[in-house]
């Protein structure tokens, strides 16, 4: 157990300490959610009120070129790229995660297919995040293919040569479970299939290698992800979407055509010519006019990183990332003892994500709400899951402390049983 | 001709002269091109400032809730809505206009088919802009259907027992020449086809009737449009869609799963649940997470018309948006003769939208390059369209005479011959 004052010292000593000051955070709030929405940064408001002046105001129309605007979803696409293992120009920004996983999943499908005809099965975890299902099926429904759900542990039984897309997210947005990237993509890989994978809770804090561990068939195939979470790109952030090069090289050859073929992924937009001509490399996976306010503070929750990588980067954000949930594990199983609170989350933390989330029969709703009336923000989630997400950008281990302390003084008091906790929220 | 005073008069005398101070304008800029992008209105920046500050930096995830963010394409929607002649509830903001005609035109084409199974073609214009053809093309790629695109005058020649859906967009974007609304969907409807409208260069510029004219059979089927033009939503606002609650009613009946199926299109998304149940009505045109800055923004685009309500409306801006077109027209052609300048905008205002284009055999581009350098910002269309747009929330009849007397002195000078306005950029 520690305590107050060795939380503190671990903030004093923290070599990331810096980077919280350069997000707005409310006072007398510990906020443990921006693994569902990143905090602001305080060079956002700025640069969102230039381009609304400067660029949108005043230039107007011409800020498509002389603002870059044009160039934006792929220049914030290779800020991503830095973050996830994949190479300048391979990442575009676009639309939603949801949208993107059609894209992706469409594309990945086609050329399984196209290379080994008789797959015909796309596999994901029954647990995945659901909007990822729901695509999933739209995308099987569209191209007469199978999906399969599966527990975890049942995926290795179903990479057969009817597998042709293997569809995980890499951080299990409940209980925040890691798979092995390298691992599973080379397994399905080894097995004929592509792999595709859903980054929404891991890009930006913890490290992603979707180029492998260096063997070639460890390098991943597709992958889309969030913009709002740990990018810090704000509310409904712009979503992106990565394939590996081997593959945008070929999706002519293969017969695949993006089926949201709007005018900006086409080769050149501004000839409008009645004939749809894809843009080269990810280029095709654009759609519509982007939404530019929004894309603007993508950017700018990007620029973040970019002052962490003097700071040792991702591998520095993730062992801070590891240190915040060890410590809330500890915490509040030392604190919270008695109170039926089971963790969910992976105990080995080199299997866990940026997030811990323990169950409760019946309270999990009522005691996230009895938090946030103390200024402990965390999350819900159905059926029983109380989440908290350690960003590691800007949370202490200090908030570790005073998020225990409510948590105990919830549970202690009872008053999570209060009614006006057990009202409901159109979000949770 | 009319003299620079007469113009000064027409302002002064114009009650929606007011209107033009709700937005920020450049000084010595003539905008001609708000049917591109529309202008900033004052309010915006406020209010986007408030949303990064209030909302999202201080009150972070609550503001789903607190905010009303969850709710907000369907408010922006009613205040669209209003727009176009569609019921409260029934458009919903989300996503851009291709991925929202990707959406509804294979909601409509699916419905036709349900209806009548040998219906098998959606017919177009080959002048349409060419996203709705790329997006119609892959609708029907993906549904087994065939796009037959026609000239204007050849579509009533289609309008057979194959036809599916007939798909146009109101006002054209390089000439401006509108379709008779609830004539076009009335034939439509009498050869047993689905009309749906794109509506990204009338929303917000003339009056749109997609209930119809009165009789049942003149209410359109569904509709598509822009934010970022004459709504002034910024730079790559969110688009809208629209559906007929006769169809709303029974996509389920027809079977008709929407191929986007993220969701915030699902009925109760927060349940986290693994089986897609679609949202009532247009609810379940949601997808993903929508850009709530960009969304904000829109909703103060949106507000402008609240306060033209009182001024007369729609109505009264069709009326000034006539006055400026013909008044542009006019004076084009007085002072701008033997300049190869044709027009190529219908005469008749009743079948214009709220532009007018010129061709000119070899200087479009350079010709809208040197108006540019002069301060006079309209747009270029390839092939050789010199394209202005007169938003009348903010354009002035003085406007339209500076904008006259930049393009005489560009064609009477012959600057526009010079190498510099030859230069292509990357947006035209």
């Amino acid at each position: 157990m520690r305590s107050r004052a060795d939380c503190l010292a671990l903030d004093a000593a923290d070599p990331l300490a810096p980077l919280r000051d350069l997000f707005t955070l409310p006072k007398g709030v510990v906020y443990l959610d921006g693994n569902s929405l990143g905090a602001l940064p305080k060079a956002t408001p700025h640069r969102i009120a230039q381009v609304m002046h400067a660029e949108w105001g005043t230039d107007l129309i011409k800020s498509w070129n002389t603002a870059g605007w044009i160039d934006l979803p792929r220049r914030i696409g290779d800020k991503i790229a830095r973050l996830i293992g994949a190479g300048a120009g391979e990442v575009m920004v676009a639309d939603s995660t949801s949208v993107n996983l059609y894209k992706a999943l469409s594309a990945a499908a086609a050329i399984a297919r196209f290379d080994s005809p008789r797959r015909n099965v796309i596999v994901s975890e029954r647990g995945n995040f659901p909007t990822d299902l729901y695509i999933a099926d739209s995308v099987a429904r569209a191209n007469g293919l199978e999906l399969t759900l599966v527990e975890p542990n049942e995926i290795a039984a179903h990479l057969d040569d009817r597998l042709a897309v293997l569809m995980l997210t890499h951080v299990d947005y409940r209980g925040g479970r890691i798979h092995p990237m390298a691992e599973t993509t080379r397994a399905a890989h080894r097995a004929g299939a592509l792999m595709l994978w859903d980054l929404a809770h891991s890009a930006g804090a913890l490290p992603v290698e979707l180029g492998g561990d260096g063997s070639p068939e460890s390098a991943a195939d597709f992958a889309v992800g969030c913009g709002y979470k740990y990018l810090n790109g704000g509310p409904g952030a712009p979503a992106f979407v990565w394939a590996h090069p081997r593959h945008t090289a070929r999706m002519d050859a293969a017969g695949w055509r993006q089926p949201l073929s709007g005018w900006l992924g086409h080769a050149a937009p501004f000839e409008f010519s009645a004939d749809y001509r894809p843009a080269a490399g990810i280029g095709r996976f654009g759609c519509g006019t982007p939404p530019i306010l929004s894309l603007a503070a993508l950017d700018c929750g990007l620029d973040v990183f970019g002052s962490a990588e003097a700071l040792g980067g991702i591998a520095a954000l993730r062992r801070k990332s590891i240190a915040l949930t060890e410590l809330f594990i500890e915490q509040v199983e030392a604190h919270c003892a008695g109170h039926d609170l089971q963790l969910v989350s992976p105990r080995d933390p080199q299997q866990r994500g940026s997030q811990v989330s323990f169950a409760h029969p019946n309270g999990g709703y009522a005691i996230v709400q009895a938090l946030i009336a103390r200024g402990v923000i965390g999350d819900f989630r159905a059926p029983d899951l109380l989440r908290f997400g350690f960003a590691p950008l800007y949370t202490r281990y200090v908030d570790v402390d005073d998020a225990v302390g409510a948590l105990a003084a919830v549970l202690d008091s009872g008053e999570w049983r209060e009614p006006r906790f057990h009202q409901r929220a159109a979000v949770t």
